[in-house]
This record gives structure tokens, sequence and C-alpha cells, in this order.
């Protein structure tokens, strides 16, 4: 038994709790449960940020802070790590998983591409969340090209 | 960092999202929202109960079933074994928690005490649906005495 499907069950059973009750079929709806997912997240990735060793909270480089999330992070929620991340050095990250845990169950036809966001919301908030608690603003997208692979946009916000 | 905070971390938005959208003030949403919390666990427990080793799956006495649910579905979710497990041997247990994780949080006033059901339902739902897996009909509820100690009574439903 691991703790890793433990939590897969779970934010199944969130997704599918929030569509069935809170979403109107319509998209303004479903935007709504997004946009709850992503808050669970956030908070969720707040957290988690808090629980960091502190040496971790040391670094104050961008970059390793990115490092960090595609690493510590994903290995303590997917037991795996990232399999990419590009810069172009100008506050924007792309932390590509070629095989994202969240997606692998869903069949991998075309037709459930458009299924994908609701399994990705939750994540991007996690990882904003992580990001506000190391001191670093973002926005964070997500974008399914072909499943499983799934890539996370970071835009990082300055002040 | 941990997957035990990742769950107690999940668990506590899923509580406070539920309250938050899901309930009337009245005691007829805070029903319905026990319930629906119940229900994730229960399938959830499912899920969980379907990826056990096979060996486990071979075990047919009642209270070797118990047992395990004291000692390996414990451990996959809160990192400790439950501290007690008493029958009536007429197909009641009781199962005790000293230090209930999720409610540790929680500050210890008596206060607090009408606040512990909802946190209570997710693993309630937990224990039937793992039960439920292993061929086991129950029913299953949760009180406390004193917080953060816990008492999951499982009356087993003969068919």
């Amino acid at each position: 038994m691991a703790d890793a499907a433990l939590f897969e069950f779970l934010h199944t059973e969130m997704v599918a709790e929030l569509w069935a009750h809170h979403s109107d079929p319509g998209p303004g709806g479903q935007k709504m449960s997004l946009s709850v997912l992503e808050g669970m997240g956030f908070r969720v990735g707040q957290a988690l940020g808090e629980r960091l060793p502190q040496e971790t909270l040391a670094f104050r480089e961008e970059l390793d802070v990115l490092k960090f999330l595609c690493k510590d992070l994903w290995v303590a929620v997917f037991q795996k790590q990232m399999d990419s991340l590009r810069t172009n050095h100008q506050g924007t990250y792309v932390l590509q998983d070629n095989s994202f845990p969240l997606l692998i169950r869903m069949a991998s036809g075309l037709q459930y591409l458009e299924e994908a966001p609701k399994f990705l919301a939750f994540t991007c908030g996690l990882l904003r969340g992580t990001l506000s608690t190391l001191g670093i603003k973002s926005l964070v997208t997500a974008s399914v090209a072909s499943l499983p692979t799934c890539k996370f946009q970071v835009v990082i916000q300055k002040t």
C-alpha cells in the first residue's frame, strides 16, 4: 500500500465531488470548480512549503527554487521527479512531466483531452502556493498536448 | 517533507471546502456534508483495499481483517498503528486511537468537541470502504470523549 495511491484516490474523489455538486453544466460553473480546486492546491502548497527544511528556505536564486519544485516537491507529492525544466531567463519557466500521475489513469484518446484541465487545476495551485511560501509570486497554468504528458508554465510576477 | 502532511492538508481543505459551499447552516446541510465526506472516504477505502497484496486478501477470519485495518491500513494512511482493538465477539469492534492525527491540530478545549464529527466522517467511510472490498459489510461510527482520542465503532452487518 502506498501514500501515493492515497493522494491520487483522494484527488480523484475531490474532482468528482466538485464536478457533481458545484458545477452548472455551463462554462461558468466549470470555471468556478477549477478555481476552487486551484485554491485548495494553493493552500496545500503553502502549508507544504512551510514544512520545508530550513536550509531549503535559504536559497534565493529563482532557478534554485524552481529546481526544488521539480525535484523535492514532485517527489514528495508524486514519488517522481519532473522530467524537464526550461526557462527563457526572463521569469518564465516550463516544467514538463512526461507521464503526469494524475493523468495516467485517463485513457489517452484525443477525446479525453478536454477533460484534462480539471485534473491539472489542483497541481497548478500547489506549485503557486509552494512558490508563494518561498517568497515568489507567480501565475501557473498547465497544458496538455498529448496524454499523459503535461507542461506547467510558471510566470514569475515581479513586484 | 512527508506524504502524511500532504494527506492531512488535503483533508483539511476538503472539510473546509465542503463546509463553506455545501452546507446550509442548519443541521440538514451539515448532515449532507458529513455524508458526502463519508462517501468520499468509502470510495477511497474501496480503492485502497483493491491495492492490497494478494496474500492479505486471503485471510477470512473477521478478527484478522480488523487487525489488518488497525495495523496496515492505519500505517498506510496515518503512519502509525491504532492503539487498541476490542470486541464483544458478536460482530462489534471498537478501534481506539489515542491521538488521532486528524484531530491533533484542533485545540483540545471542550468547546471544540462539537467540531469533531466533520473531521471523522471521511475516516469512518475509509474503514467501511476497505472492509467492503474485503467482503465485509459494516456500519462505522466514531465518537470523541476527549480530544484527540477517538473511538471508531465497527458493527458487522451479517447477511
